[in-house]
């Protein structure tokens, strides 16, 4: 029943607003995550269930629910079993700058051990993007295409944390 | 059991990133557009649940997550019953960056007839606020309390259509 909830029925009815609009879309469990996945390059199936730790039932469903919102696409790579690959369309890429605005909001207020995880950074130029996907060495206002992702020091140090805690 | 969840156990376990981090504290259901209700001026809980048309159990829950996680403060103004105000700390103040991208998607991806419901304007020149919170007339980048909220041609086109609907 948690689940399904957002299909049988819309979660913010008479809300006149387009955040709720948004939020109808892609306000479910694991939605954003799973755009931001694609963000990274986890393209597969697999690689979504292995980066999510998510049910398969749980990501086959949000999937589906983000190819019919238009927000992601999907390109078959293999037949017999036929397998596919999952592509942001314009409207997903556009997602871009809600996803910056979380991941800085997220890196101050609940910063993690060593630092931020991720680093965004301007492909062109390699300075740091701003929480309004703005490079701060340039200036430039970027779109998704404009930047990549780096480790940060947090990550390098939860890897660490992690690994030592496995031989411990 | 499906309100409760985000209080029993983190969401997102093992996700080594700050967007999920942030989706922990503000992806719950009506967390978000309770936020935005404060920075609408909606500061009382009777305003919110008329605003919100959410359960009063589901509202008085995710207000106290709220003020848990410091995003918003409460003020009382009245004794015997004992009554409060919310407002937005620096920590809710800065979700505006998130609320603004995701009004800016929704009003392009998901059109209300009429345009947009809202406007959202700089206080000082009166320009329109851009996807990053820049306003587009002068230039200038915006924090929450430079910008101000107006009804939207959408609005209007809707109010009319309900008040439409109910005399028929």
């Amino acid at each position: 029943m948690c689940e399904d909830h957002t299909v049988l029925h819309r979660d913010y009815p008479n809300q006149l607003c387009s955040i709720a609009n948004s939020l109808e879309v892609i306000g479910e469990r694991w939605s954003l995550l799973i755009v931001r996945d694609v963000f990274n390059g986890n393209r597969r199936f697999g690689e979504m269930q292995s980066s999510l730790g998510v049910a398969r039932n749980v990501l086959s469903a949000r999937l589906q629910r983000l190819l019919d919102e238009d927000i992601l696409e999907r390109r078959q790579y293999q037949e017999s079993p036929a397998r596919y690959e999952y592509f942001l369309t314009a409207k997903g890429l556009d997602l871009w700058p809600t996803l910056i605005a979380l991941l800085n909001w997220g890196d101050r207020y609940s910063p993690t051990p060593g630092g931020p995880p991720k680093l965004i950074r301007h492909k062109v130029c390699g300075g740091h993007v701003s929480e309004r996907g703005v490079c701060e060495a340039c200036g430039e206002t970027l779109t998704a295409r404009d930047a990549i992702q780096v480790p940060g020091p947090g990550r390098a140090a939860a890897l660490a944390a992690a690994a030592a805690g496995e031989s411990a």
